[in-house]
């Protein structure tokens, strides 16, 4: 991901209540912070938000937090969000890599969204699916472990599936071409780009 | 598939001595028929035969049996292996329904490629990655089970994905778009058809 310095993103992000400070504070009980019973699904990697966002508004009975770790782009999110005044949508500033010191027993889905690549293999174990990331995942799961992803990396897809397979995850939806079959889809702006390119966008959603 | 009818097809096919006649007589003992101890892999489906009379050729060492229940097509892999007098590789004319039948805790790996993709849904038990079959390969797979699929067709890739990980197989190896990465592929007749037109060849090796 390309980046730009958003002057000012840092203090933005610092001032808004949908950011969670110290989210380590929350650890098997982020329940408490929004207040219900609701499911939580989080998106790691989520940008400038449009995805979640969007799954917020549509799903107001779901929980959802998005994790990104660049202020550039979490800034843009932060900024939408407080327009729209969201209850079930929060914020948290942070490396995927820390995810089970934050989460533990209480995610119902993770969406991984055109995640970094890491094309080199011997950046393999940095992938979102690599099996340092779904060992992660296990500690931060309820009940079972499901993960949604679309990419339009072919061989962040194929590695996936292959790692996903390995780890004991069964694939229950796959779409090779998404935007030809289906209509209505809740895009990231990533997304938009891509289709725009004529890009292939993948989608698998597996259960463990 | 399109079929024309060749003339004098039947009788071509009985003539030879590459084809099995009542291969039911030899199930749990095809070693036996090739008199050695090598591994066998069936290709279920293989048309004009470019497939597996390529991998005979290139793996003397291994034991290849072709399967297709038409006639037009199998001649054509009669004449071409008569042409070629090789001792690794036989035919059967049947029907994949009679695959466990015919074969009984022998069989290292299937081959499925370009199979009928059955696009209707009330037709998806025909797919040769259907439960049904994953069922009848139990029986003949000798120990680890192995297959490995080609096919054009996403839908039907899609649908085997699916299906191959729901029954409990590992997709060991995979490719969204196997001749843009790899070189020397062993083809089939309608995979070099479909390259031709541009095609997308979807590949999966899967091991349970």
């Amino acid at each position: 991901m390309r980046l730009r310095k958003v002057k000012g993103a840092v203090e933005r992000i610092n001032s808004s209540s949908y950011i969670i400070e110290e989210p380590e504070k929350y650890k098997g009980k982020f329940k408490e912070l929004f207040n219900n019973k609701n499911d939580i699904r989080i998106e790691i990697g989520m940008g400038k938000g449009n995805f979640i966002i969007n799954q917020a508004i549509n799903n107001p009975d779901i929980n959802f937090i998005g994790i990104e770790k660049f202020d550039s782009v979490l800034v843009r999110a932060v900024e939408k969000i407080e327009e729209l005044q969201l209850s079930n949508l929060k914020l948290i500033r942070m490396d995927a890599l820390k995810i089970d010191e934050v989460f533990s027993k209480e995610i119902d889905i993770v969406y991984l969204n055109f995640s970094d690549p890491w094309p080199k293999n011997r950046h393999a174990l940095r992938r979102l699916t690599s099996p340092v990331f779904l060992e992660k995942y296990d500690n931060i799961f309820k009940k079972e472990r499901r993960i949604i992803q679309k990419t339009d990396n072919r061989k962040l897809f194929e590695y996936s599936i292959i790692s996903l397979s390995e780890y004991g995850y069964k694939i229950k939806y796959i779409n090779l071409d998404l935007h030809s079959d289906e209509k209505d889809i809740i895009t990231t702006e990533y997304e938009d780009k891509f289709i725009s390119k004529g890009n292939i966008i993948y989608k698998l959603e597996c259960e463990k």
